[in-house]
């Protein structure tokens, strides 16, 4: 069976789409990975996520070690047989995690020292140690540990700091292959880093490909920048990237965001924003975000968007939605969150069907400018 | 189409099993309703009620006439559309939350006016205005307004208080006759009451008989009295209901208190007991109650219940409920609310295949003798 292979079937400008195939199944480019932190995707079903159609999940290295800890899920068969997911995971190496949960963090050379934000109990996060944990996870597609640089850094800030992720990403790549057996069966990403600065990020990149990868990241963005700073170093730091290799844009993003990145050749993504925003009474729809608590929607007998096809939409009102979000009913995040993640979904297949049929422009035009334009008015039931 | 027909197809000692027939469809007893109080059955989607064989749901008039009220429910073509149920449903007349929940309530003979237990706002239900709610929300089976005699009671309070339950009934009889369109698809059901007294209970029945309804739910217990009490109270009190009419037990109850209730002759229960249960990690099992959370099922790749074909058993292990749980996840009630509802569903049935074949007693004590004999010793994964 393939271990990884990426084929690109179309290119349009610098977008592209095509599938990473693995052991688990296949996965389409460009690709959104709804997250999975603590071993679920928040208020949905295994059976629902699938229903929206995602290929893949990320799950966090962070969460995981502490609860209920990755010897535990080893011992249950891994991730995929815990929580009862078959298809391809992707795992972070907890890096960005340990940085922004943790207390009481100490980094060194060997790694980082830090405490649980849950109990206080001292745990220890390293490149082989995060090797190790992604690998008893049973992790399809492995993160290298890294630093993620804070915004914003001097150059010489992020030059220590990419340079200590490079000695690591080497780190990563040894405990990765240390575990022959599953190396067997997995893929191993790097992550550039380099802040803003572009001879970083040229500099980062050519460690990485000395290394040698089966997909790379790009690290340190989505961290307060800003969409325009954002896709200014993705129109540098994405070409410096080896052309038939996956290209992940970790943390990304709002649609717009998505879009940009896609445009600019990113291939992957990972979210927690839809998920998130259904508990909190968001939805995306075609014509941008809307908040379902609003009183306008108490009355409304249609669905959260004509357009979308999810179950929530067939079958339920922005009334009914108003109601529960309103009254803190659990169906609210449930429904919302089956909205949203096909939304995301949704967003992807037009992207990688506006891809190849070589039009990713006018789509990307048309979707950004109805988007942008605010929702349909208020119908009374 | 039947309106409503009741045939009992089995029976056995006072036990008795049959089908209720209605426009929205078959309500198999004894039958149990999971109960849907906000227009939401809590942490399960329509779907996951429905596999648990569940043939009718319970609304509460109290919380949707305060929330998103009954006119507006009205307004998006009932209950059943509102929420996505197209079977049955009974609805309650809010007489017993008023006086568990709401704020400042003055009772007249009229009925009884209130503040919201949520914003303060002002209310009033009566009767007349109680039948008015339930035919808004298009309820199939009505609940006739009534008083809960507070447990205990002396015989003058418990009096007074039936026989103003009494005229309130012939009360809500003319409310519901009065909506013609909806009372010709739907059914009335009169509440006894009189406490724990027999001449009381008698009296009671002679006027709901005198008034006439489609069944006839026993009032007045499951309110701190006891099992013991109550099944004492069951033993005369439900005899004197007529035999070819469903016999209801509100608010009932505990797998056991369910048992010796359908072994004395009632039809139908309600109970908020599986879910809300199951929010706070209690799952019913074949050998009693087990609390999820506890240490103790952290490594154990079992199922909760091995003799369980629900969704939750069949995909989960009681190691990963537990890490639901205790992460607070959204996953854990609403896979434990699946699993208590279909092991209520079960147990229904059980009861309805054994008084078909005669072993009712047999079933009962096979059954509790197992629920009462605690859980299997742990397992480590």
């Amino acid at each position: 069976m393939t271990r990884f292979k990426f084929e690109i079937s179309a290119t349009d400008c610098n977008a592209r789409t095509g599938v990473i195939k693995m052991q688990r199944g296949d996965i389409r480019t460009p690709a959104f990975m709804p997250v999975g932190t603590a071993g679920t995707v928040k208020a949905m079903t295994v059976e629902s996520v699938l229903e929206t159609g995602a290929d893949i999940i990320l799950g966090n290295t962070y969460h995981l070690m502490l609860r209920p800890t990755a010897e535990r899920i080893h011992n249950f068969g891994g991730l995929h047989q815990f929580m009862n997911w078959q298809k391809p995971i992707l795992t972070d190496s907890g890096g960005y995690q340990v940085m922004s949960l943790a207390k009481l963090r100490k980094m060194t050379e060997e790694g980082v020292a830090f405490q649980s934000h849950i109990d206080g109990s001292k745990h220890m996060l390293s490149p082989e140690r995060s090797s190790e944990i992604q690998r008893l996870l049973g992790s399809d597609i492995v993160m290298a540990f890294d630093e993620c640089t804070p915004f914003p850094a001097t150059e010489a800030e992020a030059a220590k700091s990419m340079e200590l992720s490079m000695r690591w990403a080497k780190r990563s790549r040894d405990g990765f292959d240390s575990g022959q057996e599953h190396a067997g069966r997995s893929a191993l990403f790097g992550i550039q880093q380099g802040s803003m600065f572009k001879c970083l990020r040229q500099q980062s990149t050519e460690n990485l490909l000395d290394i040698g990868f089966d997909g790379y990241a790009i690290g340190g963005l989505a961290v307060g920048e800003g969409q325009e700073i954002m896709f200014n170093t993705l129109d540098y730091a994405t070409p410096m990237l080896p052309e038939d290799k996956p290209r992940y844009l970790m943390g990304v993003g709002k649609p717009d965001d998505i879009i940009g990145a896609v445009l600019r050749g990113v291939d992957m993504f990972d979210c927690v924003l839809p998920t998130r925003s259904a508990r909190t009474g968001q939805a995306f729809t075609s014509r941008g975000p809307i908040n379902m608590k609003n009183a306008r929607h108490k009355d409304d007998t249609r669905p959260i968007d004509e357009n979308c096809s999810c179950q929530t939409c067939r079958d339920y009102s922005r009334g009914y939605l108003n109601h529960l979000i309103r009254c803190d009913e659990i169906l609210g995040p449930m429904l919302m969150s089956i909205h949203n993640i096909t939304f995301y979904q949704n967003l992807m297949q037009g992207l990688r069907d506006a891809i190849s049929a070589g039009v990713v422009q006018k789509f990307a035009a048309d979707f950004l400018a109805k988007y942008r334009g605010g929702d349909v008015p208020e119908i009374k039931a």
